[in-house]
């Protein structure tokens, strides 16, 4: 088979990519490890950027999103027991955030692939890729019992961290950076109302705790656990005490609990792999870099760098010219980098660290008085949240 | 001896409050343990917030620091070999700071004080404070082989962190909160002209550089070093080799060597001790909190906290009511964290920490980048930098 870009992956990243580069009538193949299935029955974020809807418009499959997904101009934050309210909206110049569950946006991308005919390679086993810092890019997988290889002009790479792209890439070619935090996430999600109808962020004595939601009958909580914490540990009702000990009195009284969907427990960590292209492979997404998940970065980073990888791509086939391409590493990894600095600071502004003792919980309480005080301050955790502006190339 | 409020300490705060008190018309009394000379030989900081040069002109002190001050409008940030000016009189609605030197501060308050033929007691040996928690406080002091003691309302503890003031305080009655930094600042004053008519601070890969002045032909300049390091391994010669090596290439052409006036190594820390008040006992500046030199806040928040107790004290004697002096240890601490947290938050992105990484510089590289190149951000800094204001009782 012959393609004009094979896409590693059919996660929101790849599928998003495959859409756009469709638009643009740029041929692909996505070539993705598991089932259809088993992508969709991944639990993740919820939070869209303009920016993500924008591409996804741009795509064509922002239709439900639009329609189901809920505008909010706002979060809260809890602190010494009291909710302050950031206004986005206000703070921003009128950008607001979607609140709609990364599991929708994926099912609309694989509905608007399959009407639209594009080949998609489901259960692909043992992929790998060749020559990709040579003349003929090469991906190979194993399917139905045979080798099938597909050539290619370039391969993009949203295969996730774990994924066979980014370790494709020679050791010596890549740059890691990495931070470990030393705590986890507990989440929960449930079918009850959300207890508010914008997101809260709560930093207490006992640790972080967020309350999010994906509808507005589906809610989606979470608490901070120590890293060596259990999940069996945690029945459902325990779950729910927690939660309601890290809420003020009035969120702790509009609490409605119910039997968990899902229950999960998350590490959290900063990693950043550079450069995010090798001669004809591209990385994208988390495949190149990992957010902790506060402040909701990590899906919107990677529709980010397709929407670049896309434009680069176009940019060479009706151009003939490779100086997009050529600076799509740096353009992503400004922006990156300046997620990866945000996802860093609220993480370490809302949860409690084991090692920083009571100066780092009065450093954090003071740092969100002044926060929530300050214009200043306000607007720049605002703007971050909304997401940075993309650049040109 | 009877006054109305004996202040044990004459450094800048001291005699500051005493000033203030005075031109109020309470009596006081400054008790000193070392010579007024000794006092005066103490290098310190140079960098006055408007607020503090309001409090010296309430003070009546203020028309050498205006005569003789540098208005500074901005401050240079210097990363990845380039600098970035942050413009505070345009961020903050014209507001700006005076670089003035402590040491000169405290010469002019000295000389009003005794203008005035107010009473300072120095060289008072084993100070000692008594009754502040009952009806009779009194501060008693040996000096030229007698036991002396005064009685008083009040007693105002400005005799820094070292000092007896705080020590006076029952250990339970008190609540500490510190943090030690992993390095400190090998400092040289020299007789040159500064490199720039701004300062400059580094933020480069072999640590912090601070480039500040105490006047158009005294340099005052700074680079972080390992806490262990000894001011004897640095001849001249080697440190300006060092600071050299961590300037961009314009300002390393521009600088002007010469000899030491003074060389020395400060350790870094912060420290808050809550409350501020015990009975009759009112601590302010040093004895109460220390913040890292980072950002020029310690003498600025000794001037706040005098500025505070001084308006207490007043009207106490003038209304007979105690309400304000029963808020200033809650009004003081509020905005004490707020500088502990912008001195800690701008010293953890100016200076390399052994333990952060690759991932640490790379944070800090990605919020100077940003801080930079956002409106918002860069005014967070400037309204911090130029100081927060003060709250009415």
């Amino acid at each position: 088979m012959r393609t004009q870009v094979a896409i590693i992956g059919a996660g929101p990243a790849g599928l998003l990519l495959g859409q756009l580069l469709h638009k643009a009538g740029i041929d692909n193949v996505i070539v993705e490890r598991q089932t259809g299935d088993y992508v969709l029955g991944r639990i993740r974020a919820g939070v869209l950027e303009q920016i993500t809807m924008d591409l996804l418009a741009r795509a064509g499959v922002d239709a439900r999103a639009k329609a189901e997904g809920l505008p909010h101009d706002g979060i809260e934050l809890l602190f010494k027991g009291a909710r302050h309210r950031i206004d986005l909206h206000g703070l921003t110049d009128g950008k607001q955030v979607t609140v709609y569950g990364q599991t929708e946006v994926t099912r609309d991308l694989m509905e608007a692939r399959q009407a639209a005919g594009l080949p998609t390679i489901y259960s692909a086993a043992s992929v790998s890729l060749h020559d990709f810092d040579g003349a003929r890019p090469r991906v190979r997988y194993q399917k139905d019992g045979a080798t099938h290889e597909i050539e290619c002009d370039f391969i993009a790479g949203c295969d996730g961290y774990h994924g066979v792209s980014r370790a494709s890439v020679p050791a010596d070619a890549l740059h890691t950076y990495e931070k470990i935090y030393p705590f986890g996430w507990l989440g929960v999600l449930a079918d009850v109302p959300p207890v508010s109808h914008e997101l809260i962020y709560a930093n207490t004595s006992r640790g972080f705790a967020l309350c999010s939601m994906r509808s507005a009958t589906r809610s989606r909580y979470y608490v901070q656990v120590p890293t060596e914490e259990k999940v069996e540990n945690w029945s459902d009702e325990a779950f729910w005490n927690e939660l309601r000990l890290r809420l003020d009195p009035e969120a702790r009284e509009r609490l409605v609990t119910g039997p968990s969907l899902e229950k999960s427990i998350a590490p959290l960590r900063s990693f950043v792999a550079e450069p995010m292209r090798f001669g004809s492979l591209f990385l994208a997404g988390d495949a190149a870099h990992i957010v902790p998940p506060t402040g909701a970065k990590g899906l919107n980073l990677a529709t980010a760098d397709v929407g670049y990888l896309s434009r680069a791509l176009e940019i060479f086939y009706a151009d003939k010219t490779a100086s997009a391409l050529d600076r799509y590493s740096d353009l992503c990894l400004r922006r990156v980098w300046k997620a990866e600095r945000f996802s860093w600071w609220f993480t370490s502004l809302m949860h409690r660290f084991p090692d920083t003792g009571e100066f780092g919980q009065k450093i954090q309480e003071a740092e969100l008085d002044y926060l929530v005080h300050s214009r200043a301050a306000s607007t720049s955790l605002a703007e971050n949240y909304v997401g940075l502006p993309m650049e040109e190339f």
